[in-house]
């Protein structure tokens, strides 16, 4: 049985190598495209990116290519029939939008302009997601070479949105709209990442996400803190006040109603996570931070996995410029997100939320909540038998034991699994030391190259699984 | 007795009809100039305006005008000798530095280009502080006029320093080493304001001020909320959390140490507290607020005039742009002030503040704390016979009743009471409305010649007051 696996390997690793030089320019020319959709100036480059992707997929082979307009930024949707009418139906799904980045705000370098130092190439977006979608192109090529053929042994779909970074607002109708096209036997989720560099990790799950924007109304313009401090409600102090009333003593969110109907760990799912090499220390340098704080009894995997989280993205209120102006501001604002786990329902959450903001601010504060798009959370069955293909490929790839993760951010993968009625598996090589959102965000070259393998090996696999199947 | 004050009434009153015009136009060409002190950019404007300011005193018929500088901005000094040798001296205090302004923070003029609606003249400084500066100039011209003399009747001197917005960092120095041309034997302070245009008062004392700002830095950058968040620190819920601890549940400040050495209230002071007109509803109208809020066991008036505050003027960290960056931000900051009421030592604040921030952080938000230079807060005995003085000429100018009030704001009178070792009086006509600090800042015309005629009267009585002494 191992003879033909490691020639599988050996083509495939070949036909890649051959084609890696070719492949990360193409690469580097979409990550150029700033396509940042939380920026409304930044829609035509979104746009851009869309046509770029459909372009270079229908290069790659994809007899199908289509922009799908939304009432926001469009979505590329690709389609490669197997040909072969038992095959199943595979739909990847991928954003080619990005985390907001400016120089300022702490890169070495141009975020749009890629640079490779050793073997890291450095981009908004890199491994966030636009190299993790890219890796299906070569991948698919790679897989025809080493088997063949001239269409996938899957019928493949791609569907790669261009809002994730905000909060997916309009992928769900678009998903329902769209459903005929979409129909899968299973989704790959490719938006994830694994442990480190040395284990390679399948991601089992992803927390949700709600997030809201509070503003904040005070005085109806800036004044005097002499004249008035001291007699009036400050908008900047409720600000605070909230904050630092959404977590109590033991860092657990106190919003009521927050933790209702959430499912927790089984034992077998701590175990697996303390099967891994996780070292604080490490963690925490990844992290950047100089402490681990959160939620009492539950470890920091725990906490970053599987517990629910309400943080501070964003506060500001009155003077931030230089020196000082002694003013009881006029308004504040506070940017919250809350990620959610398996048995929270973000329509609860919101109303959790709205109704406890409500009762916390003092008389003469009025405000404003605006909750953005929520995401669900989602959690793959550890013994889903698809589950299976993914880590035979990605053995093949990185020729290790392949164990299992879950992921603390969030992706539209529960409103896959809800519309399209698919399983959700996830299929990701970032690792943790990527930046993802942050400065100098880079993807490991040789971790893309083996995503680029495992994407090769896995539509094989997944076909002979299915015709497989009772 | 009543018939050669009212002379002097209806000279006075001719003599500054007919002067009022050039007299608003000098002022408007003063105005123009955007001297403010916060900000690095404006220093060569906040110099200009002390160079437009001392050849204005010269043409006004001060012998001697000079400009002093200082490690920062300079104050400009005048000087007009009486010529009598039993005369008193007096020192007026101004300043001509004034607080930031931008179009954006909601003005519906130029900040910087004054203009007149109806009977308001509207500009940055218009009451804070160049308008009151400027009432002395026309003053001593109609003093001069009315009395028939050459030079004032008394030793009449000005001290108009331009760094007051910032804190005065270098005024005790100056006035240390200038002590010697400084000597006076009263301090009139032209920066506070009275009740309302129907109740002038005069003012007995005003708040000190510290003020603060703190870096907290927590993630050596911004990282993901998904892939770390619940899990580290996060420096902008450690200033919320910090801002939400300054105030007890009774709205005290919370810091231990704090109201320690403080000057409580005299039971005479509260009843002429009380007896003043105070409609809650119009002066929350003029705080621009929508409810009082304070700390318990006083009232509106107490609070700002005789309790120190805690005040956030400033927060920011994260993401404030638009749309959502779902991100643990690596730094926030804080700007803080703290009023401070007779018996409070600036000193003692700065050390109780500055332990009890560093008490309060979790682990892994480390920070930094800067103080400002602090502003002495400051009394003036209710019996000093000087202040009858003051009282008589506004007497003169208002025909009412002259009331005794505080001034919530700060500004550097103690030090030059420390300093000089002279009596400090107050000598204001801005009322509440005239938005200090704020957009749209403006000083009421009547009350602004008001201020010309009290000044013509003040310099005669003062001499004479000081005659009549035992």
């Amino acid at each position: 049985m191992s003879k033909p696996v490691d020639n599988a390997v050996s083509t495939v690793r070949a036909y890649i190598e051959d084609h890696r030089e070719a492949f990360l320019d193409d690469l580097a020319a979409w990550l150029r495209i700033p396509s940042v959709s939380a920026q409304p100036d930044h829609a035509p480059d979104v746009r851009r990116s869309a046509d770029w992707l459909a372009a270079k997929l229908a290069e790659t082979g994809f007899p199908t290519t289509e922009v799908w307009p939304t009432a926001g930024a469009p979505a590329v949707f690709a389609e490669w029939p197997s040909g072969d009418p038992e095959a199943p139906t595979v739909l990847v799904y991928g954003h080619h939008d990005v985390q907001p980045a400016a120089r300022e705000d702490g890169w070495d370098t141009d975020p749009f302009e890629p640079v490779v130092v050793g073997n890291r190439l450095h981009a908004r977006g890199a491994a966030d997601d636009k190299g993790q979608v890219f890796f299906h192109t070569l991948g698919v090529r790679a897989h025809l070479a080493a088997t063949g053929r001239t269409a996938p042994a899957v019928n493949l779909k791609l569907l790669v949105e261009g809002e994730e970074e905000s909060g997916s607002p309009h992928f769900r109708k678009l998903i329902e709209d769209r459903k005929e096209r979409l129909t899968a036997d299973a989704v790959i989720v490719s938006d994830t990442g694994m442990w480190s560099e040395d284990t390679p990790t399948v991601c089992t799950g992803m927390r949700g996400l709600a997030d809201c924007e509070i503003e904040l109304y005070g005085p109806d313009q800036d004044i005097h803190s002499g004249s008035f401090g001291g007699a009036v409600p400050n908008p900047a102090t409720a600000a605070a006040r909230l904050v630092a009333a959404l977590h109590d003593e033991h860092a657990r969110v106190a919003v009521p109603g927050f933790y209702d109907g959430i499912v927790e760990l089984t034992d077998r799912e701590r175990e697996l996570f303390a099967e891994l090499p996780f070292d604080e220390e490490q963690w925490l340098r990844t992290a950047k931070s100089h402490a681990t704080f959160g939620e009492a009894g539950h470890t920091t995997l725990e906490r970053i996995w599987a517990r629910p989280t309400a943080e501070v993205n964003g506060i500001g209120g009155g003077y931030q410029g230089p020196g000082g102006k002694t003013i009881v501001p006029s308004s504040a604002m506070l940017k919250l997100s809350f990620r959610l786990v398996a048995g929270q329902d973000p329509d609860h959450v919101e109303k959790a939320v709205t109704a406890w903001v409500a009762d916390q601010l003092p008389a003469g504060i009025r405000h404003e909540i605006t909750f953005g798009a929520a995401t669900r959370p989602c959690l793959t069955p550890l013994d889903h038998p698809a589950l299976q293909s993914v880590v035979r490929a990605m053995g093949k790839a990185f020729e290790q034991k392949i164990r299992f993760t879950r992921e603390g951010g969030s992706g539209p993968a529960a409103d896959l699994q809800d519309v399209l009625d698919a399983p959700v598996l996830f299929l990701g090589i970032s690792v943790p030391s990527d930046g993802w959102h942050a400065p100098n965000e880079k993807v490991e070259l040789d971790l893309l190259m083996k995503g680029v393998e495992t994407a090769a090996h896995l539509w094989g696999d997944l076909a002979e699984s299915w015709a497989e199947a009772p």
